[in-house]
């Protein structure tokens, strides 16, 4: 198939539409039953597929950032009865297993970034169930703030998927509905057992619901509710202009991807992307104030790292390692932070860290390995040094070296940045969970914020793994890259799930961590992915013939 | 092949030896190559294989309950250069995929028995590695609280799975290494993928271990050590005689396992194990000062509840459902939980609240579906309670039955061991987690401590799920079960181990759920367990044959 692009904007959306009325906007799901991504299926009930939700991930963003104006989202249906089928199961069935984990991964951070927004973004989500919403259909209501289900005898919130399907709810579900929603976990069992779903008014009682809502008041009801969400947040003042999404210049080969500011060569020899980041090629630019647009270097560059993550998560799976260099001046990008964490108190300004903050998470859940290499001429110092920090291992080389005649020798610096703004999925800035359970290290670190760090400084902080100086760098990165290039790429999968998430679990890990990967071993189970399984025999009129060993 | 049977004793074993000297134990592993509990490999080096872990199980619980005298453990090797080579690969190889998962799991909790003792009982674990400790070998060392490493310039600690193998470790080793040791993330994974490992001093640097020691000076530093780790403790009154585990009378066909107090009706058709608890005949005995023997209620049912979980797991995989049925005096039980709880300063009553609060966390990770059936002429009360608390979900009998007509309607009944003695792995009471987002209902259900309480109470009270009448009844929970016995047995298991676990994660919840669940997923792979895959290549000098595919 062709290569997955992430790219879209409204004017080309085939699945949604979205319209801004003042301070409340409505997310329309209206799925063109013909328009999958993939041939093979038929996105019939709003059921959806990869393609529908690259466009609702491309909405939540623009609403943040080109509509300052907006502090309700009113999520709902286009369609008559249904609110949303949930993803396509004759595209689940079909897909690979390895398009299967990587499209929940996706969909899973689009639902976390909603939730994002209305925790911190004063953007808050209402799920207006105007229809039945059935598996994924009923996960994206619970990634809301509030949930809103028609009365109507017939409209019903369900998880189908384990009496259907012989798999879990994809995205979340099965978490969120204990765990944020606090439902009994015996109530819970009922009810992702129950194919046939929950009506609104036991819904409300369990808890699945906020409110269940006649018929007759629906519509009244909903926009009450929304223009009470919105008044119950701040944003941005009135007026405010949003920061236009401008189109990401992006080229694209076998080998390469370049954007403005980062770069990747595609090595399918070596089995890895080497990517590099430019930092900022000047000190912002506060002449006539602070000017946040989608030039602004940090904006332009999350955009960058957050396009290319999504492509090569999806496009180019035997691409294990990810290297990662910067270039550049290191004062530019703590100038870039500054600006940006002194105007934190403005929307525009913490709604790009907040961008910032979901980029580095996607990093954190990326199945492949992340190395960086700090090399003279380098520009690892606050917001960049986060690449350091979530990466599995880093090499920073030591004094001068040949290869880099003109700059002066490698270093690293901390600054605000990495102290709070930007915490991983579990809660703790990278660098706290680095050092979770020494907090003299932790202090240590903390205390060089600010100075530039040489290889041995770097090294003795426990800030990078390995500091070889320039006759052993060649030879021990090489090693290092072939080293795990051999390994297997599912073992260490699992390795880095592990390792990268010492410390206190979240809703949010825990959907990655437990949830995900239970979700992983069933697709890979006979049971539900077999010829025999469920998830191939849905629909033919035959049960699934399953092996009834507990495992 | 033959059942699995997990009782045994000191006498019979074939691979430990324990020795008891005053304040300090030696468990020594000196496993005999023939040995294995399955035909077809050879425990070479000191790796092990499920029978040889049962010893282990067997060595810790007796030093628990007949030596109140030892406060240190010293776990030591019994071979040359070697400590502990770790699980048996070949025995993993050639193990089907269930075996793989229940050994692991029950290796799981004998480590975590032995932090649980360190913890809570005075009984501390110090692992004297007197050779090199790899994998499940390294592994056993992390479950001590203090890890003694030989400085020879040939002893190393490893984790090799990965690069070995293709799998993780699969005793919690990555999970401990970053979450209790609080080894830095960078250099886990420098040492999780160093099949060579590392020795004496760099792992104590990394934090690997708590101490190098040259071996000249071994086994006077291991002394000292186990003597320090003794006197830091207190445990029972000088003096004190030990409860002996008296053999545990059991009968067992294909078709029923009988104990005293429990017993287990298999139904390969329906796909259940109907298990019956039986009650205290009596209140506990008090003429002469409290006896805390192996005849004590509480310490016998927990010893065959305990021999009853193990057995079905390992025996039974198709018996998917067990049903929980109880008969007896809720008086009689909570007569039996008072007394332990007031003599829980004394080591004897911690013991056995410690023994059934560990075999109840067995039932939280148990992938099998729990159903409670609460039926008039049941007792479940206080301890016996949390059965219903453990269970996906709980049927309480309102009002009269005709199938029971000489008893009074059923009644459960909240007493102090549901508010704090039997946590789960997660840290809360069964209780508090079943209403952790619902203060108020928690609240509530706490209040009706002491009550006997009916079914509408109770099902008021969300402490049961359904209460059907006698007319309802029968039908009722057959629908219940036959449905559920229609279900994937692989979705079923994902949904329980999510659900049973709101709320807070800890390290052990973490290592049941998220390094677990991705260890069964690779375990699924056939980079791993493929007829090309690492583990199934090793040993044969032919490189595995990786899907290079990132997922």
């Amino acid at each position: 198939m062709d290569r997955v692009e992430f790219r879209t904007c409204p004017e080309r959306y085939r699945h949604w539409r979205l319209k801004v009325d003042g301070a409340v906007a409505t997310l329309v799901m209206d799925v063109d039953e013909g328009g999958g991504l993939v041939p093979g299926y038929e996105l019939k009930l709003n059921s959806y597929d990869l393609g529908v939700d690259i466009e609702l991930y491309d909405a939540v963003q623009r609403l943040r950032f080109e509509h300052p104006e907006v502090r309700a989202v009113v999520l709902t249906g286009g369609k008559d009865k249904i609110f949303c089928a949930g993803a396509n199961i004759r595209m689940l069935a079909a897909s690979p297993h390895p398009w299967k984990v990587n499209f929940c991964k996706f969909t899973n951070e689009t639902r976390n970034g909603m939730e994002d927004a209305s925790a911190h973004s004063g953007q808050v989500y209402l799920a207006a169930l105007n229809g039945t919403a059935s598996g994924g259909g009923y996960e994206l209501a619970l990634a809301c703030e509030h949930i809103m289900l028609v009365d109507d005898r017939s409209s019903v919130v369900s998880l189908p998927e384990l009496p259907l399907l012989g798999v879990l709810p994809g995205t979340g579900g099965l978490t969120r509905v204990v765990d944020k929603r606090g439902v009994r976990r015996d109530l819970a069992d009922v009810f992702a057992t129950r194919p046939e779903g929950v009506g609104a008014a036991k819904a409300a009682a369990w808890g699945l619901v906020d409110e269940a809502v006649p018929r007759p008041r629906w519509e009244q009801t909903v926009a009450e509710r929304a223009a009470e969400l919105a008044e119950s947040v701040t944003r941005a003042d009135e007026g405010t202009h949003g920061i236009e999404l401008t189109p990401l210049a992006k080229e694209r080969t076998d080998t390469r991807i370049t954007y403005r500011h980062v770069s990747a060569l595609l090595d399918a020899d070596q089995g890895t992307a080497e990517i590099t980041v430019a930092g900022p090629e000047a000190p912002p630019n506060t002449a006539s104030g602070p000017l946040f647009d989608a030039d602004f270097w940090t904006l332009a560059v999350t955009r960058e790292l957050d396009d290319l993550i999504l492509d090569l998560r999806t496009n180019e799976p035997e691409l294990g390692i990810w290297v990662l260099r910067t270039r550049g001046e290191a004062a530019h990008v703590l100038a870039h932070d500054a600006l940006l964490l002194e105007h934190s108190d403005g929307w525009a300004a913490r709604e790009i860290v907040l961008y910032l903050k979901r980029t580095l998470k996607r990093l954190d859940v990326t199945s492949r390995s992340i190395i960086t290499l700090i090399e003279p001429g380098s520009c690892f110092a606050g917001s960049l040094f986060e690449l350091v920090l979530a990466a599995d291992r880093s090499f920073q080389l030591a004094g001068a070296s040949e290869d880099f005649p003109d700059a002066e020798p490698a270093a690293v610096a901390l600054g605000p940045m990495n102290s709070g703004p930007l915490p991983m999925g579990n809660g703790l800035t990278r660098l706290a969970a680095r050092f979770h359970r020494d907090p003299a290290a932790f202090a240590a670190a903390e205390q060089a914020a600010g100075t530039a760090l040489d290889a041995a400084d770097a090294e003795r902080l426990g800030l990078v793994t390995f500091a070889p100086d320039d006759i052993d760098w060649a030879e021990e990165v090489r090693l290092a890259l072939e080293e795990r290039a051999g390994f297997s790429p599912d073992a260490l999968t699992g390795l880095e799930a592990n390792h990268r998430f010492a410390g206190p679990e979240t809703l949010e890990t825990k959907i990655f961590g437990r949830l995900s990967a239970w979700q992983n071993w069933i697709f890979t189970r006979p049971n539900a992915a077999g010829p025999d399984g469920a998830l191939r025999r849905f629909g033919t009129g035959r049960r699934a013939d399953f092996d009834r060993k507990r495992v």
